[in-house]
């Protein structure tokens, strides 16, 4: 067996699929590895490192031809479907409802299509394979560093000769992977720290990294299936961003992470929220992206500074701002699903598995998970 | 008396010596206080929260005409002599060491030039008017904020349903006041972190903040005067820049903030030190400013990339990054500065008295302090 490892094409796209260290993990199933020359460049892997952890260093398009497997991070070149074979098998963060019509193509062109996103995350055998856990867990601890850099303050309370500097109130907008990273991580840095979720449950998650848990009248609870939150009616959502504004005027950061599967983010901080912020506060958009955001201002991939002095950072991919990180974490995440999906050197599909059923997107012609 | 806030000219400072908090502990001297306006805008204090705070803002030269105190932070406009007249008292961070020129004319100008980095910082009673300490903790926090954002790595060791990750290694070199700081806040972030100083009276300081202290074979030890270290010969400099290649080889982020009070900064990071240095390691060097740094690669103000994947940033005015912060904290050592010279609404200078025999540069028409 073949496992290829692309070299990634989306813009501003710096992770990679797998890593030197990782490498020999697969070779052991047994497998060899191609890499596409340049592909870890960007997460500061060299061709050489890849070389000697025994993959071979190949032409990007030689990993299309000839890999069993391939593997990926970002999101997939538009031209894909020409570029795969029937019977190859793709392993990726594909995320099919955004693309079914990518996905109808890779059907018809005979692939196995595995989307790491679609993992049953709540089952405790699958955790090792969990992609949106790990890149989360970058994408929360780099939030809070990205505020904390922009942020003209201290975030913890200073006692000093001339006087007490009081700590930074930080509020983190739901408590999934990346909102507990932050708060954990803006509670090392010395914050104050307050958290708020739709989902009453996480209440004691937040606790136990620190956070004080804000609850708001008339909302909620809105628990989903798997972990997740459900979509609120237009009715709720108002009166959630009316209480939230009250809570948002006196923050100095706050870190937005609300995500609702297979829907666009929902708008947490209103326009008129922003307004009301002092000057120098600053806001980090974890789910700003092309289905939108959860910040009425933030703009994708870009920092802007409103009239009122409130720096907002649309960070949607903050994984990629620590690619060696998240690429390592990305690769054990891999290593954790080809142990799932190979036996004896190959790739055999089951649909009665737990998992496989979670995953796997299209095979054998046909779309196998709706 | 009239107190005069200048608005600072120096390329990059957004600093202020004066916050609109502090302005009212100012008209208890008693003083009127007259801002230049615009004064406070880089550090987020608009003209109206000094005019609240019961200060009048006028014309920049109106202060310069019209003030008996002139109170400033960054470093002065080439044309200050001419702004400023006989009997005036002028209070900042003037470093008389580097330009003896501008202060002989100040002297012949007739003004009292008042420099708060010549405190004698290891007098209790002069401590809430230390200014380098309170600019440098800023700095000592900034730089490891701008270091963990450069480093695409996580600081803190994670325990993960994928693997471990371990944490940083962070090498302070020196643990003054920024050192301290540094320590302190990298082992907030969870990172490890060594810490060395040529005074080997630091070790306990730097233990208590949880930094492990590292003593070079052959080298040291040197304390200098008013609790600096004194400089070192090219001998002794030699063997610490190779011992130091050793450690420095090893190490995620490199945070330097040596500084000998009226000589060049010590180098301490040779160009074949850095060059050891792994792909994504961070090189934070405190002291780069017009006089060198203490990385021989270093550009002030810039943030460079080695061919062998190294991040230097020239970091030499952290604090003018966290102008709100610092500038509060400054204005509250000039504050404490003003109560030691100010008596009955005049400035009175008396050199019999320690602090001000410290930090009065010049005086009717003579120098005062060499």
């Amino acid at each position: 067996m073949r496992i290829g490892v692309v070299r990634e094409t989306a813009a501003g796209e710096r992770r990679v699929a797998m890593v030197p260290e990782v490498v020999s993990r697969l070779a052991r199933l047994p497998a060899e590895v191609l890499v596409a020359s340049g592909a870890g460049e960007a997460a500061l892997f060299a061709d050489a490192d890849y070389t000697q952890a025994g993959a071979q260093v190949v032409e990007p398009d030689t990993v299309y031809g000839t890999a069993d497997v391939l593997l990926s991070v970002g999101p997939p070149p538009d031209d894909l479907p020409d570029r795969v074979h029937s019977g190859q098998t793709l392993i990726g963060l594909y995320r099919p409802a955004t693309c079914p019509e990518l996905v109808d193509r890779l059907a018809a062109a005979g692939v196995t299509l595995v989307s790491l996103d679609r993992l049953p995350r709540t089952l405790s055998r699958a955790q090792a394979a969990d992609a949106l856990t790990s890149q989360a867990n970058v994408a929360g601890y780099r939030a809070v560093l990205v505020a904390a850099a922009a942020y003209p303050r201290f975030f913890p309370m200073l006692v000093t000769a001339a006087g007490t500097v009081r700590p930074a109130e930080v509020l983190v907008l739901g408590a999934g992977v990346a909102g507990l990273q932050a708060i954990g991580t803006a509670r090392r840095l010395g914050a104050q720290v307050r958290a708020y979720d739709v989902r009453p449950e996480t209440r004691e998650q937040v606790e136990s990294v620190g956070g004080t848990f804000v609850t708001l009248d008339d909302v909620g609870p809105a628990a989903g299936t798997g972990g997740y939150a459900r979509a609120l009616s237009d009715d709720e959502q108002r009166v959630q961003q009316e209480r939230l504004a009250a809570q948002i005027a006196r923050q100095d950061v706050v870190i937005t992470t609300a995500q609702v599967p297979g829907a666009a983010p929902p708008l947490l901080v209103t326009a008129e929220a922003v307004k009301a912020m002092r000057p120098g506060s600053v806001i980090v958009d974890l789910a700003a992206g092309p289905y939108g955001g959860n910040v009425a201002v933030s703009v994708p991939d870009s920092t802007i500074r409103t009239d009122n002095g409130v720096t907002v950072i649309g960070a949607g991919n903050l994984a990629s701002d620590m690619a060696p990180a998240a690429s390592t974490a990305y690769a054990r995440n891999v290593s954790a699903v080809l142990a799932v999906l190979v036996f004896d050197g190959a790739v055999h599909v089951d649909l009665d598995d737990e998992i496989q059923a979670g995953i796997v997107i299209t095979h054998a012609g046909e779309r196998t998970n709706p």
